[in-house]
Parts: structure tokens; sequence; C-alpha cells
């Protein structure tokens, strides 16, 4: 018997943009991985469940049909294939298995979170399963732990005995998209993103000593440090980004944080994080990259679909 | 002798977008006012020499050409008709006539005004001949004042005896456009801008109370808002809104004012900053319009140009 034939589940991450199809066998374990070429498989581009089913065939190819599909992410919200209602914090695997939706002829999809902070709500989809699978990877964060997922949306989750207690969303990543390329900030800058640790410290040390300026005051300084020549037009998007995650640490470490503090990104991503943090005195956090397949390992574990 | 003869001066408020001239006479009365119909005579449309000088003498039409010129605004930035290095606070009439510059066959720009704040610098044009005519319309702001001039990057600028010693810019504006037409928060609104006065409340009232938990995070309660209908989609322009400024009024408010708080803006934009103040329990801000023909007139008395 090959790997393949040892399958017992095909797991879906299926963002706004983005498309892997995971081949899993009876202990969890990885037998195949495929990745869609473009972002015209994101369920942000797709409409109607003909568009879906015809993705899902895509990625698929000739992998087994007849096995169990689970899937996580935005493929679940309201513009995806069919709506899986947010479940409420805390929640952990148990919850979360608890109010996963069934799409005819399709998979089972896994519910995003919603919390309420002083009457706000605030939501998850997607970086719930991999919160699940940094816990699966790290049992030692299950029992207290702060778990950053940097991004368009950043997510700051707080975790304890294994569920998700609250989380706060920061549009950092978005943030820097809007003011790296269409506001006034941008003409100052080159066209390309080169690398300048020490502005993007500079910019990260500026938030912390002088952020309660107010973000959108010290957002200025990168115009205001390009037009005085004191940083070089080169300087500026790595100054523009430090200020960014440097607001977000602000926020973000506001409450003091039990047990540690993980990194869920691509490398790059999380070793700037890492930088920042360290410019607010918080060393080695632990680094991880995507861990949406071992937290749908988990929900299908709870189901009882694989050991 | 009619009024226009009486002429003494032309002014020009020259910003990135708009220009508007003024015939002002020998007490430095205002004896007649145009204004460019479009953006298309604005400094920032406007390119080389020739451009300014053709736009210039399109507002001027029949005026008289041999009347002394002075202008103020983005006409004087380094992609102006000529630049007008910025003057350093503290800068009041006097260091601010003294610093102008004369553009040969075109008019005497005022300089703009810069200052620093933690190795920061920050900088107006335009904006200090506007606080010039706020003083001479109401001297009693003179000694002690806190003037704000809300707008697309509002200033928070600080007056003791007559001059700017500080002050502070806020991308407020740039954000709220940015966020309201091409952010994710874009999703969930309407077309249009419809008033709603209590959720624009609300939004300053969140900054105000919860704003440090930052404004990356708080801005994607829009989003969540209008998500869980706990919002209607109509309420989230003004939400947002409300969120911005309140985070204006956040840093801006931190230090205490000595003497009045003036706002120079048109009413409307001058109306919603005084509620947001009042949340902020400010009551009574004096409300101006636009101040900047009063300032030219300052200067051009400061040269001894009229009386």
């Amino acid at each position: 018997m090959n790997a393949v034939a040892a399958a017992r589940l095909t797991g879906l991450d299926w963002g706004s943009t983005s498309l892997r199809a995971y081949l899993i066998g009876a202990d969890g374990e990885v037998l195949a991985e495929r990745s869609a070429a473009s972002a015209a498989l994101g369920a942000s581009t797709l409409s109607g469940a003909d568009a879906f089913a015809a993705a899902l065939a895509q990625i698929r190819g000739d992998w087994d049909a007849q096995l169990p599909l689970l899937a996580c992410g935005m493929v679940g919200a309201r513009h995806g294939w069919l709506e899986a209602p947010y479940a409420p914090c805390p929640a952990g695997a148990g919850e979360l298995a608890a109010k996963t939706v069934q799409v005819p002829g399709g998979p089972r999809i896994v519910p995003g979170l919603i919390c309420e902070t002083g009457g706000v709500p605030d939501v998850m989809r997607g970086e719930e399963t991999q919160i699940l699978g940094a816990l699966q990877r790290h049992p030692e964060l299950a029992d207290a732990a702060c778990i950053v997922l940097p991004g368009t949306h950043s997510k700051w989750a707080r975790v304890e005995d294994g569920r998700v207690t609250g989380f706060a969303t920061h549009m950092t990543g978005e943030l820097y998209a809007l003011l790296r390329r269409q506001s006034v900030l941008a003409r100052l800058m080159p066209e390309d993103d080169p690398a300048a640790p020490a502005a993007f410290e500079a910019g990260v040390d500026a938030a912390r000593d002088g952020g309660d300026a107010g973000l959108a005051h010290q957002l200025f300084a990168v115009r205001t440090l390009g037009l005085t020549e004191q940083r070089a037009a080169a300087e500026l998007p790595d100054y523009l980004s430090g200020l960014l995650i440097g607001h977000e640490l602000l926020a973000g470490l506001l409450r003091p944080i039990d047990g540690r503090l993980a990194i869920v990104a691509e490398p790059a991503l999380g070793a700037r994080y890492a930088r920042a943090l360290a410019r607010f005195g918080v060393a080695n956090p632990l680094l991880l990259g995507n861990t949406a397949v071992a937290g749908l390992v988990c929900v299908a574990r709870e189901m009882g679909w694989i050991e």
C-alpha cells in the first residue's frame, strides 16, 4: 500500500487569496501537499457553490474523492462556500469541532471565533485552526500563552487551558499597504522595499517611547523625516513598518502576558516581529511557521475521523 | 474712485488643490474675491514657472497686474512655484514676513513653519497664515491658545505671545479617505456618507475610553460592528470618522491647554470637531472659517505694504 492509499482525510486551508490541500494519514501525518498556483482559487475570488466545487476538484486532482474533507478559513465566511457561524470564546478543539458545518457535496468547515471586549465584537477565521496547530506542536503553550499571528489583520490571542479566551485584531498589514502605496507618504519612497533594519528599529522605538502622541501623528514623521533628509528615501518603508508594528506591540503588550509568547507567521514576517518585540524587552518568542494542517488534524481527531 | 481702484495688494491663498485670490485695500479690507473653479489651478497640479504664471494670470483676470502680490500655501513647497524654506518655531508675523521669498515676476511667498519634538520634525504650509489670521480676528487668542486646523492633515498649534511655539500634524483626513474607500472597512459601507450623529459620538467615545487598545485595533470594530449587525451600514462611515477624530483628540488634548481652543475650518467640519470635543469635556471652542486672507493682511502689514 503506498502512502497516498493510506490517506484518511483531505485537509483544506482555504483563505481569501490562497488554497492549500493536504492528504492526511491515520496518525495525522501529512502524506502529500498541494498549493493553488494563483489567487484565483482563493475564497474571496470565487462566487457560488459551483465555483467552489470546481476549485476543490482542481486542487484535489487525482486524490481520492471519497475521503472526508475538512476545511478552515474564509471558505466558511458569509461570502464563502457556506457560512460557518463563529464559535464564541472561550473555545478549544472541542468547541470548534462541535460547531463545524457540513457543505452538501463539499467539505466540513471549521468555524471562526468571535469574542467581545467592552461591547465591541472581534472575529477571526482561519487563525483559530492555526492556534490549535500551535498548541498541538508545542503542548507547553496550552496552559497559558499569547499567540500572535501577524498579517493583513494581525491577531493577538490569549490561551488558557487549551482554549482561546479572547483576542484582538490589528489592521497593521492593511494600513501598511494603503500608506505605503496610496498615501502622501508613498511619494517620497522608492518603488521597491529595501531592507533598512536600523530605520525599522527607529520606527518601533518611536512608537514605544512616543506612542501617546498618536499613530496618525507619528505616521506624518515618515514624510517629514524624508522631506528634511534626516532619513533616506530607501529607509522610509521600513520606518513606516516599524511605526505600525510598534503601535501594535504597544497595545498588544499592555496586558501582562501569562506564559510564553509565540508568533505564527512565514519566517521573514515572524523574524520582523521578533526584532520589534526585542525592542520592547520581550526576548526569544517561539517562532512557528504555518500550523494550519496541525490544527485541522486536531479538529479531525476531536471528531473521531482519525486516531 | 471705485473700490477696486483703491486696491493696494493682491493676496493669494494657493493650496494643493485650490486657488483663491483677494483684492485688498489700504486698511486690509477685502474689496473683491475670486476662486478657481477647479483643482486644475491647485499647486500640486501645476508644474513649472510658466504653468504657475498662467494660472495667476487666469485668476487675476482684469485686476491690476501692477499690484504687489502676496501668496501662502503649497505654492511655496519644493514642487510649487518657488520653494520658500520653512521658518522655525517659535514664529509670528514678524518672523514669517522676514522669511518671505520673492518669485521673479510672481508673488512674494509666505514660508511654512517647521518645529521639532524629540528629534522628529513637523511641518505646515498655509496653516501658519490661517493662524495669523485667527489671531488678528480674535486678539484674545494671542496670549495663549491652541489652534486646531482639521483636514487631510490636521494641525494642532500652540500659540504664546502672538507666536506659534510648536505644533503637531495628524493624518486624520487622509486616513479617513483611504479607509473609507479602499480598505476592507469600505466593503460594508454604502456609497454615500449619510449623517449618523449617534454613531459618530460612539466612535469618539470608543477612542476616548479605549484608545489604549490602539487605533489599528479599534478600526477593525467598524467591520465587526457591521458584520454582527450591531451597527447599520449607514452608520459605519460616521463611526469610522468618530474613531479617527477621537484618536486625534486623545493625542491633541494630552497636554493641558493654556488659554482658549479655536478651530479653523469650513463650518461643517468645524462643527464635527466641536461635537467630538464636547465628548472630551471641552465646551464652546471658538469656531472660525477660513482666516487665510486676514493672515495675508498681517504679513503685508508687517512688511509695510499696507497700513
